[in-house]
């Protein structure tokens, strides 16, 4: 499956409910945020080592990828009402990053990191 | 392009930056919503009709492009590190979906979309 | 009930429970933005003129003042534990609110508004 | 300065510039998410024992106070549009949360904690 499936499907879905009202960019925005904060909470009170071995937990691991998911399709359908391509777009900001970050300033450099972002 | 470059290619600048130490999932999920949240921030004083044609603006349409890569790339290192497959969770998730909000409950009943959700 | 009684609260609420090992700044400010987005979720798919009038619903109203109090209590939490005062710091804003968005260029100058912020 | 002065001297502030149109508790709502985003920024890349210290560096200070403030209003701005008193939802909150979280199960119990939240 790739993008342009997911989004047709997408697209199919809402119309079939007459959800389209409701997915206005700044709806979908919306919900896009509410979903990652969603995906968040797994996290919040675990340690950074914790969330590194959290997948182990069959459980937690189910959740997480359900809610990375609900991100990843509510990405998708805000882009297809915006008539955005991600992976071009992606494509684009990796050049931007690699001008705004150059390797040998932020190279073992952890301070700069944090300035940097 | 597709997933499995763009993480790849996300792999080798965060190895190149030494990076990896700041990349835990606990913190790629902070700014994975931050960075939804600068999404949402240009559609917050927007009317929804509004929202729906800010794309007819050039400069708002590059910045809005830009985050929404931002998202992307976050969500696309996010789920590098947790070894999650998008595309097929979003097949699993569109499923799940389709059996939680029926059609012939779900069309023409806008009060029953705020309460499904 | 003021400022500094709703910390001392606080402060014995986690103490009695050994939850301040839980209660990092860093942590704390997820747990803050993760409220925030339950609260926002009861406004995602309403219109903003049917957001005026939610808490004419009783149940609603219940559940947003209860979303209202954690995102406080969260903000609580953290400005005891860095030591900031609240009243104060909004007092200061405010001031630096009026300089920044000067009433004679504001007013009745919509477009201006979402450019200022 | 109380609850009551903030609220109305931010009522005073939208009044004077026309703004109570943009002041839905949609939008507020947003706003309100976007601040806590913006404050959770300066943490995100900090390991936890590092955000115990930010404070000590004033620059930082001053900015995590700036953002910790307007959080804090526009929670007093959405407080006042829902006619909510937050000091005594708060009081009711932590009374909800003592029964919810009873000490004997809480204490010394990392696991349960997470779980519980």
């Amino acid at each position: 499956m790739n993008s342009e499936m997911i989004k047709e499907k997408l697209r199919k879905f809402a119309a079939d409910r007459n959800w389209d009202v409701y997915h206005s960019p700044k709806n979908l925005c919306m919900a896009l945020s509410i979903e990652t904060s969603e995906l968040m909470e797994h996290f919040q009170w675990l340690t950074e080592n914790e969330s590194q071995i959290i997948m182990n937990d069959p459980e937690k691991a189910s959740e997480i990828k359900d809610e990375m998911a609900d991100v990843y399709l509510y990405l998708m359908r805000l882009a297809d009402k915006l008539d955005v391509d991600l992976d071009y777009q992606a494509l684009i900001k990796l050049k931007k990053n690699a001008v705004k970050y150059p390797v040998e300033l932020s190279k073992d450099n952890a301070k700069k990191y944090t300035e940097f972002h």
